[in-house]
């Protein structure tokens, strides 16, 4: 029976400053990226959005960033391999720190924003943050983008020995060689719930997204990524899970829960 | 035969900014407490001084402090023993992880700054700082303040279940009842190596200390605290550990190394 | 006729993270405090709030704040006079160049957060905050507390020579001596908008206030404080001009707009 | 008579962090780039540098830069033109208000590291730059890089109605195209004392560079950056004073001084 993941980006609060609707968005997800400090959220965030994870049965993932606050780790840095490699050990720590105190094992690490697409490129930097999570934890899985323009940041990944979970958008337009289309593109971002929901559970169960010229690719992914910053994406988030229960996937973490 | 560590901040460097001499003060030293990011230091730093650390056989600590870079953690800010928790955990957490990269284990933790002066005298931040401590790992070595005036600190590390090292200061100048004397008063900091290197055998050997009447009284000490900032600082260094050793006394971590 | 001053907190957004409702609530005010950069507040939204402001010929005032984005300066930190000079005439140095930008001059200056309360009780500070603005520019008006607690936070403008509008605080309970009641004791802040209209028009009609135990205090205000972050806020500041306006009061800015 | 600046970055202390010898290397410039608090710098240390010049005569001028303070500016960051428009007036702005308080005028502006280089090879930047750089100020020089590879840099100051200061490296080879070589290449710095001078000399005298070939390039220059953060640094920049004096070449701020 075909199993898959939701992940969303959680804990982005900072201070007296409020993002996202972790809250609501927890009862349908089944892993969440905690920002780490560094592009979002602090300790009490941290601490507080983990704590919700595990009351909520959701398995906690890091999700480390840019030294860039100011611009939400969106914007690329031109940092050093060794560099990133620091600056992720860093924010692991930091985040493994309150799985403890909670109770819970840090499953997975999927980098943020420009780190994330820096890592898709840059093989050097891809090499830096594999190898941090390795030595912080091996047994830590890596979210890794599926599809064609993944596939040197995925293997980079196993080489050095993590698991790595495929992740794919199924609120994303595809080009047919498998990549995602760019935001700058009209409809690159797909907002009709049934539409949304028809994509993920063909990602979850037939392994292949409808792309922009009408062609079908297969694309290989354990996880699936959602969004909870808005009631509208909530809802969205909800749909997606509702059409996949519905259809007999069953939604468990990527590491496959306790 | 007596034992006696000591212990020097480490680690404070930031990016482009250097500061402290760290390669030469730890071949004399047998603790560092190293800067997590918030106050001092940043991840290469705390990366390349872990490492630093591993190479000389020193045993290596956390020296968490308030996020205040600007103000080097030296000036209390009012927050909530809630947030300073979470503070210490997230600083905690990430200097594990640096520890864990280079194979040694965190043996202790010394707040830093404002944030030790504050634990000192305010019991909720003392309980919020020792309970992080043993949030993180409970075998952790807490660092807290010899004499009279420490006691309400210790207490607490004590009651959390926390191991307590003592820590007196053999270039500061005591009062009768055994506190610190203000470094606003001329003659607080003593600067004569002899007189320092005596003071620091008298605390390691007899557990005395004389005060600025010329009164001894008795503070328990396990480690001593030296400096490392100024060549000048090293030479102290250097001295304070040439006497102890001529006088038989045997430096150790005060985990007692591996 | 009587003339009064609504001033309200604005530009308290940071990169991604928006706070409050600049748009809606300018329309209702005539003095905007716009915070500059430290407690809250980036270059980018400093400049559009500015220009908001500009288009609805709201006056502009800064709004400085202790280097404290995570404590969105509501912590007290222990800076020296000196320090708050230096960080006062920067934050205002950087507002006034968005004020040229967009063909405006610098109304006023309201401290935020636990700086404010600082200078209230802490003459050294009350005074480097004074002299900062004197420094920066000496047709600057200085916001600082009516009623007995002010005193000395407006003595000290008016001594370096500036001019001092009297700011009360309609939505708050004072006591009989003329106090902000603390908001740690229930009924600190008055959310019946009816009352607060009131208090409102009281304050700018009478300069009085009803205190908590139901006497009546004279409070010389010029300018009174309103919120806008919240529908429930907006709304508010709607209906406190509505009142003011109704009884024939002139809504102008602080400093006579121009 | 030929007239040539010396310009020199100053005031990249950072709270308790020291950099460069301020003191020292006043005294034989003329304009003196000063950290406006992103990449480096504070409040005390630009109201103390900005004092330092106007006793040693030096004009100031603006030294703004990425926030990266982490990475001391000298990282790219992918900001938009308008996000690094806002960051330039925000830092001019804070700037000035030290020049005033120290009863001098901003004399120029000289970007910082990555931001400069950037602003050398893309126009939208030194687009947004200049921009800012007027907005602020009409009448502040810009200090754009001399030769060849500066020319688009310019030429948009000049556009925006800017006075452009041509600026040139006398430390630093250059290919025969007229581009600064690589510091990545070996000889791309060049620490000969008499060497440096010799090549300063021919800068002002004769507006001429001997290349990496040996061939000798016209390169206009006005200004020529030389560095005082090192004893020897600071040497140099003595030496160079003295070889461009005893020539007769007059050294006065790129403004003309008061």
């Amino acid at each position: 029976m075909p199993t898959i993941d939701l992940n969303c980006d959680m804990g982005e609060s900072f201070g007296a400053y409020k993002m996202g609707m972790d809250g609501d968005v927890m009862a349908f997800i089944t892993s969440a990226n905690i920002a780490c400090g560094w592009h979002a959220g602090d300790p009490l965030v941290m601490g507080n959005t983990v704590k919700q994870a595990v009351s909520h049965g959701v398995a906690v993932g890091a999700h480390p960033g840019y030294p860039d606050l100011l611009g939400f780790g969106r914007r690329k840095m031109d940092c050093t391999a060794d560099e990133l490699f620091h600056y992720m050990v860093y924010q692991l720590g930091a985040i493994k720190a309150f799985c403890r105190l909670h109770g819970t094992r840090l499953q997975h690490v999927k980098p943020h924003g420009a780190l994330y697409l820096t890592a898709v490129e840059n093989k050097p930097v891809a090499r830096a943050v594999a190898e941090a999570i390795v030595s912080v934890d091996a047994d830590l899985i890596y979210v890794a983008l599926a599809g064609a323009k993944g596939e040197m940041m995925r293997k980079i990944g196993q080489e050095v020995g993590l698991k790595v979970a495929y992740e794919a958008f199924p609120d994303r337009a595809y080009t047919p060689d498998g990549t995602l289309q760019s935001r700058r593109i009209s409809g690159a971002v797909i907002t009709d719930p049934e539409e949304v929901a028809d994509r993920a559970l063909r990602m979850a169960k037939e392994n292949r997204i409808i792309t922009i010229d009408g062609s079908v690719i297969d694309v290989e992914a354990q996880t699936l990524c959602v969004h909870g910053d808005t009631p509208t994406a909530v809802r969205l988030v909800a749909r997606i899970r509702e059409a996949l229960e519905k259809d007999g996937i069953t939604l468990a973490p990527m590491g496959g829960g306790d």
